[in-house]
């Protein structure tokens, strides 16, 4: 249940509203702040119908039921989009954000040039995975914490903020003095205890989808982050498993990216590189995901795809991607109508 | 094995490599005509090192072996991209097109006033079913005969050319009389014998993606039609099966538009109708769709959708079908540079 | 809607329920015949309120409302299961049947070799393929007719009944003259003009799942078989695509087989040929599907599976398929007992 | 590669054998003990031809290449099966054990009663959970510490021993100090930090496929555990997400258990109860699974299934369980032959 305060409503009636959530058995959840505060009452051992009654109470502007189970990431539990703030970058902001950047941090020479050249090419994030979450136990785990001190290195020389993943509850404290955002990747989405943890911090996360998650699913681990207190979450579209694998890594579903915006306050990003694994499909599919409605794309630049030491054949070079970038602002294909058409035919 | 002949070769030429195809144990397929032939050697039979000696043969400018299974849907086996021409309208040239209108041809007052509102909000194409493939036997079937001739008659009245779906093999002479374009249903398209009665006829075939097949199959699916000798072939993405069902009714899969722009040269466009099941979804799905390069969309319209007696769930009304039309040529979201950036957050 | 008629009713009073279904807007199936009639109310236009007076009437045991869409193939249309008779051979019966045979039709002793093998290790229906569905054009077809001829001639000479596929309804009538069940293959199961026609003859047909089709949908395909006025249906699982596919070709749900027994009165076996695509896995799949409910078992033979013109892959050689079926018998692997295992671990 | 050594290989041989193996940049793994022992080299940076010339060498008795990534769980690893002892119960032995309990630990009266039925029925082991992932934030998430006493207390005054899941690498020593077998949950199948400290403890591990993990992801994160040094694994094939959802929750993936018998040699149970989440499928699901080669069953069973806190719809109450037990040990269904068929019909 959420309930909407009305813009002039006082402390005391919203203190009011507190405590008969409290009284009806679940917990009070504040959002809105200055301008119009939202109350959502959550958990599942209290009454929704003697919380209905709220409606007619002074200072409250309405009382909706939320039929989805994700309470707090729902649209309705906000007025506006949020807006994440990373290092000064805004995401969910009227301009979108390109996160870009190495899979793997190699080494500086490799991160400090691929940072410079993703720069150039206009990304206002770094991306760099310091520990890699790898199907085989023998296959290169990323450096660890010299990697986070070559990222937070090239941050302050190339003044580009930073993410990172976080696969440890451990790590969580490390990584939060090196990078402005923690990447909870694909196969830790249901990692709840992870999920609880990072609730906890002031940094934002950025949560990519499970590779069979439904977008339910999703929300709802979201709502692990922002139940735990953690308002500063981008939800990452990165491909699902599907039967189709043979010439894709992943099926991209883009559609997801339209309906998380229906119905979530969150932003959302595509992750075209996981999402295709295929080097040529990568800028139609960042086009195709700015279209449909993202607020960002992040993407794998190598300066040296071919000797990545992981995922080098979804990588773009520098040259590749600032290709990519410029073709972002280029014009969707005009339509012919029936206008133009019987012009056409008629000519 | 796809023999590209120079541009200056004589007929000779031609004819002596073609002699040498069948030699070899393949059939020759001539495609390219007036500009530059492409000899295509199909079969399995036969020794493509034999063929490969080919390249030394005077007019000769080249001998490519294809690795994917479809040989004449390869965009090897053409010089440009395939433009189909249906009652008029080109699919697959600059402009892309849009098919719209019902599910089912309903009744003449329902598909009249379909076709003169998507005709004023631009689409170029009619669609309308008179056969329907339903799941449940006691579902509506369509009206058969009696909409075939009401699609024929608005299209003289309305000015629209006509798509209509193929059923049956038994149909397929009588539809080719009303229809400007034969679209062969999801469910159908690894109906063999439909596909090889298909590759027959000179009107345009629409094919559909089935629900669960890879890109590979699809463009094998399209290879009966070519290899049957018809090549005014459209491929369309209509959404695949996956675990994600509760939802959205299919996921659209739209990277496999670039991918099939990739590998063939055949045109293709996407069904945000059928591709998400999800009325909200419809329209920044069919932004998506042009971003990615579909060469046109096909999108349900019903002057009632909760009326129809079929789809209605996934139909737009004329309203938002033509505001989706206005959107469509809106630029996508721009994105927030490294020196936007710095000055948004350096103010 | 199914209404049960009492074992005494009469037939005035049988015409009477037929009637009313009539009057309420539904048309009436009439099965059971001799001992206890029951009548299926099918349709969508009827008022299943109306039809629910009928069970004050006279002879009539009860009315049963049915959730699920598919009706005649409802258990509950049904008394007891259905028993389908394949020259001579009782699928569905107490005792589970065994189908083998070659995928395709290759030549007299090919087919005739492995006739005799397969009914000397206990197989009591021959299975061949004279037009298979082929993902590429260029693939080996089948031998069509010159098939049909060799499987009837063999027929009568190994004494094995003949089951085998048919695409298109062109063919209908002359595979009807040459063998004993008619199969539907998992591409052409939603080929609804092809169930239409099935549904008119008086052969057996035999319907394998889609690889994308839910149970719901696979019992809708067998409803169009039923309506149409054919009983004579058994269903067959071979496995469902899934993104699963590096290791094993399908994945067989062999559950569906168990779900289809709880829904259905249809016989039902399972294919692991096709079902897992490695031969490794047929036999224990085997044992598996007998295990969990399976009315029988189809597997590919061949008698020489490296030299197969399709499926080798999967298929068995004579030797294989006569050790698989003693397997057959082989007791289920016992259980540690709470006592049993006391007993050893006191030891 | 695994370099078997002979059975008469001297401690020496051992030796040079494993400092070739570091010279050559692999880590050796030594498996086998007293009989005959096998070296593993693991790591992807070595040479594999060099390793290959250990042929000729003395003690050894072959090299195989292994072409799977899980090297450690690779049949090629060892001579025989792997059995692993929970609390004096063996899985893996000649007999099929049965895990089963309450999917949570709700009060001390339901798991003591539960216990007592199960183990009265013939379950050996004792499942029940204390921390349970789930989907949403607001679920009911386990009583944790508090049921880790009641499964100790039970354990002793039952005696069965105890299966419980971790999900927190904070509290491995907790668990271990109270349950005989740590769980791996589904959802962290790839929780690479969870696996990396479950690899360095002496407890056995049942770890859960995950519900989009192929075999062979499934097998590399065994790895992880192996390759820690735990070589108590046990695998539990529970369901995989498909398109199928809409009547039983997952798609249980029967064949992927006889497939990692064919790969590997830990041992292999199922879950039935997960797998098809729904009643009536389980007690055939568990005589399919024991057909195909489980080494043992998980089934969920509360006194109370429609007031358990979680998983009520596919609990079993323990008469229901009374009876599955039962049916574990009935004869499979016996196969008509061409004689007794030939019979049947000629009577």
């Amino acid at each position: 249940m959420v309930i909407n305060m009305t813009a002039d409503a006082t402390a005391t009636e919203l203190q009011h509203v507190i405590d008969r959530v409290i009284e009806c058995g679940f917990q009070p959840h504040v959002t809105g702040g200055s301008e119009r505060a939202i109350v959502t009452a959550v958990g599942s051992g209290g009454s929704p119908v003697a919380l209905e009654t709220l409606k007619v109470t002074p200072g409250v502007a309405g009382v909706v039921r939320i039929a989805y189970p994700f309470k707090l990431a729902s649209k309705l539990a906000r007025s506006g989009r949020t807006q994440v703030n990373v290092g000064g970058v805004i995401i969910g902001g009227e301009e979108a954000v390109v996160i870009a950047g190495p899979c793997s941090v190699e080494s500086r020479e490799q991160i400090i040039s691929t940072a410079w050249a993703v720069k150039a090419a206009g990304a206002t994030l770094l991306r760099g995975g310091a520990y890699k979450p790898r199907t085989s136990p023998y296959d290169f785990q990323g450096l660890g914490i010299e990697a986070l001190r070559l990222l937070r290195e090239v941050r302050e020389e190339v003044g580009l903020p930073v993410v990172t993943e976080v696969m440890s509850i451990n790590d969580i404290q490390l990584i939060c003095e090196h990078a402005d955002m923690l990447q909870v990747g694909a196969r830790n989405m249901q990692n709840y205890d992870l999920l609880r943890q990072l609730g906890k911090i002031d940094k934002p996360v950025l949560l990519k989808r499970g590779p069979s998650a439904s977008v339910k699913e999703w929300l709802l681990a979201a709502e692990y982050l922002l139940a735990g207190g953690n308002n500063n979450v981008v939800l990452c579209e990165r491909g699902i498993k599907t039967f189709e694998s043979e010439i894709t890594r992943n099926t991209l579903d883009l559609a997801a990216v339209a309906l998380v915006r229906e119905l979530s306050h969150l932003p959302v990003i595509a992750d075209p590189s996981h999402g295709t694994g295929k080097r040529e499909l990568i800028a139609p599919a960042s086009r195709a995901a700015l279209a449909i409605g993202a607020d960002g794309l992040i993407i794998e630049v190598h300066p040296c795809p071919e000797r990545a030491l992981s995922d080098g054949a979804q990588s773009l070079n520098p040259d590749e991607f600032a290709r990519l970038m410029k073709g972002l602002s280029a014009p969707i294909r005009p339509v012919a109508t029936a206008w133009t058409a019987a012009t056409a035919s008629g000519g």
